[in-house]
Parts: structure tokens; sequence; C-alpha cells
């Protein structure tokens, strides 16, 4: 808002005088600057007035609020949970890592072992391949309709290192990965993943891992589908063929429209995704800033575009520097909102020049035994007249 | 630790069985993978075994456990913390941000009116120019000495979109920023450094600013000391000179050996800190993973070069890539400590040539009534016979 010379007279006194007049909730001090703050702590918390959740759903899962976030780190109580057996308390002083199989030398490591070697930060997304939710009508948030990526910095040993460590026989072609939880989840992983740049993870954001999130050693595979990433890591078997386990013969396989099925379809699709605006915000009239996170597994995100027009027209929208692989990529488009009924939406194109397809796009390639993994259909908002927004999902005509 | 194929007759439950054997604390139950985990939950928390806390220093500060972290993020309740009037607390509602003075148009904007510009996001470090604590001699960990530096990515508007709007005069040359505090703290700033790269930022790590971090909003000036980015920002005035406010004149200007005085040394030099192995790691011998952080207000980290042999011989460090400017940069070199007593150091070469300094050369540039600011000393670390990792000050011989 503009303010005239004579609102100003006294500078900051007139514009913490103006500022009281528009106060609203009395818990706050009236002046912050009169009264001494509070002492330093040990631990920081959110403020009273910016509190932030992960919404739970069922025994099984939380996600993340992306409704609420910016910028492209997910702070690590907020990144999302998934897990079929619940989150299993462990020991780091007894816990070990058995790799074994078609190895020279079978081995036990402790995790002061796993500290030992050569350590590879680097700042990844991670997604359940089931991250599309079913959606609650015009009031779903970004947070439940895709709340099950996250990108933190993730920090271990290069499976790599520990592989030549014990001497994986030449004819590996596979591993199974183990996890300590109560439904001892395990998947198949080829061996050149493993080789390639999968880590045994120890740490998230620059601290011990959470224990949601595998503490205190979690599989982690960039890029694919965070089901394989295995948590609470207890066990690598080295073999010469896939162990068609549970987890990818019943559940993570892919019947296609042409009757084909893929299986091992490890690698997340590019998507894209706004966060603003989204429900539940109410927009006013004026220049707003449309902002979401874009990401693929293929590598990087090359160029996100922007419709405000329903699908008619799209603009490329300007993306966060450094666009990292691998990692959720923050795109922003500034648009103008008159008041005019209208649909916006965004759609990612990777490096590899991938387009994030439509949901009629997605259903005809998939076919109508089409499971409900690794879909990423381009997401439609509708901002009404009156400025509410609401989710809507195709046909949008 | 190498096993057998005797040990791991059953596989996995050979594993289990010797860790089981190892187990020290009992909390955790002896199979995990027989227990239901724990449910999902709203926000996660840290494993019990794995607690981390900043160190508080008096009523004036916080710092960051660098010990206990690894890559290059800060978490936010881990993030350094300095005021002078402890931590107000402010009601977002009723935020206001003054601009006025050598301007066009006075502007008070709220915190939702500073929401709708074009926003931008960056890694970037911040580090109190009083960053060089007083040692407690030997069991000085890297948090005690230099914990008042983070690194956590930042998000707002741009502050030269905010000079645009209210239409900087062409003579201005510097601004006041005034904080909310109890300190009502001021500082001067150049409109050159407002116009290149500060934000007046509401956002650190993805979501809103943590309250001593300056929630709702505070200054951000990139690479510059942290006293200078405002925080709880209330109201910029522009000049055609600085305020020479009591924060730059009595406190932060430095003398200089050759009779000169520094003030408005904004620019934080280049730093290197080895966080691992240091007090209080006890080493076993063998292979050992050094990791440190470096960073300099200058931009990029050029070589962190780190010495095991008390700086007689010095070799490159592996940089965690990307090495992003005006950020932490981790650095990791590999070494065997085979038992013989030694002393391990770092030092930064930034992307200016500009080469991390020792102690004497310090006190030789600064001169005899050298103030605490500013200085950036190689930090050595003794790793004695048995693995005691102990701090000890120059001279080192």
């Amino acid at each position: 808002m503009k303010v005239t010379r004579r609102e100003l007279i006294a500078g900051a006194a007139g514009a913490m005088a103006l500022s009281q007049t528009a106060r609203s909730e009395a818990q706050a001090p009236t002046d912050p600057s009169k009264v001494r703050g509070k002492p330093p702590r040990a631990n920081g918390e959110r403020a009273a007035t910016a509190k932030v959740q992960r919404l739970v759903r069922g025994g099984t899962s939380s996600g993340t609020p992306h409704q609420d976030l910016m910028g492209t780190i997910t702070p690590s109580d907020l990144h999302f949970e998934r897990h079929h057996g619940g989150v299993p308390e462990i020991d780091p002083a007894s816990y070990s890592l058995l790799i074994h199989g078609m190895v020279d030398r079978p081995t036990i490591f402790t995790l002061s072992d796993l500290k030992r070697f050569p350590s590879h930060s680097q700042i990844y997304f991670l997604e359940c391949s089931g991250n599309l939710g079913r959606t609650a009508g015009p009031e779903t948030t970004p947070g439940q309709l895709a709340g099950l990526t996250s990108t933190s910095e993730w920090t271990g040993v290069p499976l790599a290192t520990l592989l030549r460590e014990v001497g994986v026989h030449k004819n590996a072609k596979w591993l199974l990965a183990e996890g300590t939880d109560a439904a001892v989840l395990t998947r198949s992983v080829p061996i050149e993943k493993a080789l390639d740049d999968a880590l045994v993870a120890y740490g998230q954001n620059g601290e011990a891992l959470r224990p949601e999130q595998g503490y205190p050693v979690r599989l982690f595979l960039p890029g694919w589908e965070g089901n394989a990433s295995v948590k609470w890591l207890r066990r690598i078997d080295i073999s010469d063929r896939p162990f068609m386990t549970r987890e990818e013969t019943s559940k993570y396989t892919e019947p296609f429209a042409d009757g084909t099925s893929r299986m091992f379809s490890f690698r997340m699709d590019a998507r894209s995704l706004i966060t603003h605006p989204a429900f539940p915000t109410r927009l006013e009239r004026g220049w707003v800033e449309i902002s979401g996170i874009a990401w693929t597994g293929a590598g990087r995100i090359r160029r996100v575009e922007v419709s405000t027009d329903g699908g008619k027209t799209w603009a490329s929208a300007r993306l966060q520097e450094p666009v990292l692989p691998l990692a959720h990529t923050r795109f922003r488009h500034l648009w103008e909102f008159t008041g005019t009924e209208t649909i916006i939406m965004s759609r990612a194109v990777d490096e590899t020049g991938y387009v994030q397809p439509t949901r009629a796009e997605l259903l005809k390639l998939r076919g109508p035994g089409t499971t409900g993994y690794h879909l990423n259909p381009i997401t439609g908002w509708v901002v009404q007249a009156d400025g509410r927004v609401i989710y809507k999902e195709e046909p949008w005509a």
C-alpha cells in the first residue's frame, strides 16, 4: 500500500502506528522492540504462527505439505514417509549390514565401518511410485495430491565402493536389498544402478537420517521409485538374476494398453506441480507469482511451461538456478489475476525431451487395467472469479 | 569386519545373530523386524540415539555443532543464532516494512505484499563476524570454535525489486536497515549491494524463517557479516551517506598494523575448518575420511588443501560438487592414521586467489590492537598416538 507524507511523519514510528491499527491478533507484543526477546535455545522451533505439518494418511504414510513450502529443500521433519510395517527402532551400536552372495569376501559392516569410507553428499528428490493421492474433490491441496515426493541433501558411501570391497563376481547382475522393518521389505536392484550412483546413506540434510527415513542406514537410488530405496537396510544379496519379490510381482508391475507389462519400472518420469496458487489459497486481484516444483528421474528439468488459460497457450517459466539433476526444481511465473475464472496448469519437459502428459494421454498409453503407480499427469487448478482456487481433474473443458 | 562362510550359514539370520552379540544398549528391540513399528506422524523427530543440539552461549548466541554434521545444509533448528536483545515475537498479520528516505514513493509493504513480488531462492552461508569463539583449551569442538556459521536455502524478494518499486533517487548511496528487536539493531548498507544480490527474505530451507532468524522477514546480504543482515526488518531508510550507527562505529571497525582502520568491512574472508576428526572424536587406526567445510564471501571456493603433517606438506582435498558460490563447500580427504602423533589442518583458497592465513600471518596484518572480528585463521587438530583428537592453537611446533 502507498502512504502519504503525513502518514509517515515520524518514519518508523509512523510505520509502527499504522501496523498497530491493522493488528488483528493480540498475542505478540504491540511493539516488540520495547520488550526484551527470548533467549537462545539448543534447538530452534517454528514460530507459533508458522506451524507446518505433514498430512498423515492411515497408518502407512505422511505427505509433504507442498502448499506451505518454497524453494527446493524439504525440511527433514516434513519429508514424506511411507512404510509397510511401521517405523522400526534400531540401535545404531548394534546395527550391521551384511553383503553376501556372489562376492569374494562376504562382509558385515557396522555403522562406524560404513563411515570410514569416502562419503558422498548430493541433493536428490525421492518419490513414491504411488504419488497420486485419491483426491478429495475440489478441496484437494498439492500435498494431498502429490505429497509423496520431497528433496533432501543425502550423505552416504557409494554402494560401488562397498561392492569393490567385497569383490563382486563378474557375472553378478542383480542384488536383493532387505530392510529391518516388520514388513522385511525386499527389492531387486540391477547391479548397474548399484555401480552407478546408488548410495548406502546415513545422512540427510546435514545430520543422521530420521527414523522414518531409514535410520541408521538406507539404500538410496537417485531418481528411482522410493520403494526400491530400501530403508533400515540390513542385507544385500548379490545374484545373477532378479529375486522376484512380492513387492515387484504382485504390486509394482504396470500393464499397458498394448498388452505388454512393465516390470522393474524403477525410473520416475518427469512431473510438475503448481504449489501456489492452489487450494486452499484465495487470491486477491493483481499480480501473483505462480510457483511450483518439477522433477524427473531422467536427470535435469529442461523447461517448465505454464498455462493460465486452461491449456490453450503456454509460456516458459523461470527455473531456479542452479538446476540440479535428480532434484526438485522450483519454477516461477508472474501472472496478473484480473478476476476472470480460468484454469492454471504446468507441464515439465526434461533433458531427454520427455513431456509430462495429460491424464487422457496417460490413460491411453496405460490402458484400462492401469495401476495407480507411476502416474504423472498435468495438474489443473481452477481460479474462480472470486479468487478461490480449487482442484479440478481432467477433462477441464 | 570380515566373516567366514560358517558364520554366514543362514544369510541375514547370521548377520542378525552377530549383531545381537554386539548389542550394547537394550532399548531397541532385539530384532526390530519382529515388532510392528511406529505409525507415521505429522512432524518427524530425531532418533533418540541421534539427538543433536546447538551450543548455547550466554544470552545472546547459539552455535551450529559442526562436529555432528555432514554435507552442507544446516537444519534450520541448528542454524546459529546471534542477537543483541533476544528473539522478539512478531505477529505476521500486522508485520510491515517501511521503505522511505530518498525515494519517490515512500511505501509500507505487508508480508503478503512482499510475497506477491517475484521471489528468489538460493543456498547461501551466513557467518557472524565474531566467529572465533574463545577456546576451551584442548577440549574445544569445531562448533565451539566456529559455530557461528551455517548454510540454508534462503527465499525472498530481491531488494532491488522493492527499490525499483519505490523509485530510489539517483544520488542515493546508502541505506539504513532497522530491526524490530529490543536492541533496535541498525546497520548502514551500500546501495550497490542492495541492487546486486540483497534479499528481503521470508523463507529458509523451504519454510518460513525461524523466529531467531528474523521471522517473519529479514534482510539477507550474501557473503557479508551476519550482523548486517538485519533480522525482524521493519524499516529501510535511503540516504546519500552512511548512518554511522553504534554497531558500525564502536563495534565493527577493525584497526590494522599499518595504523589504518577498516570500517564497513562487510565481506567475510575465506575460511575452512576440519569438522572430522576433531575433538571429541577418538580415532581408531586405519583409514579415516578427513572432512570439513570451507566458505568465502568472495564467491566460490577454488581449492581446499589439507595437511596431515603439521603443515609441512599439503594435498588438495576433494570438493563436494556442485561448488556453489557463497555457500559452505564440503571437502574430503582420505588419510591413514597409523598411530603416530601428528597435526592435521586445512586451508581454503577462493576464486580470487586469496589464501586462508595462519594466525601469525593474521596478527601481523592486523597488529596488536586487533579486534575479535573477521578472524579466519587456519585451525589445527592434534591427533595423539592413542587416537584422541584435541584442539591446539598456533604455534603448533
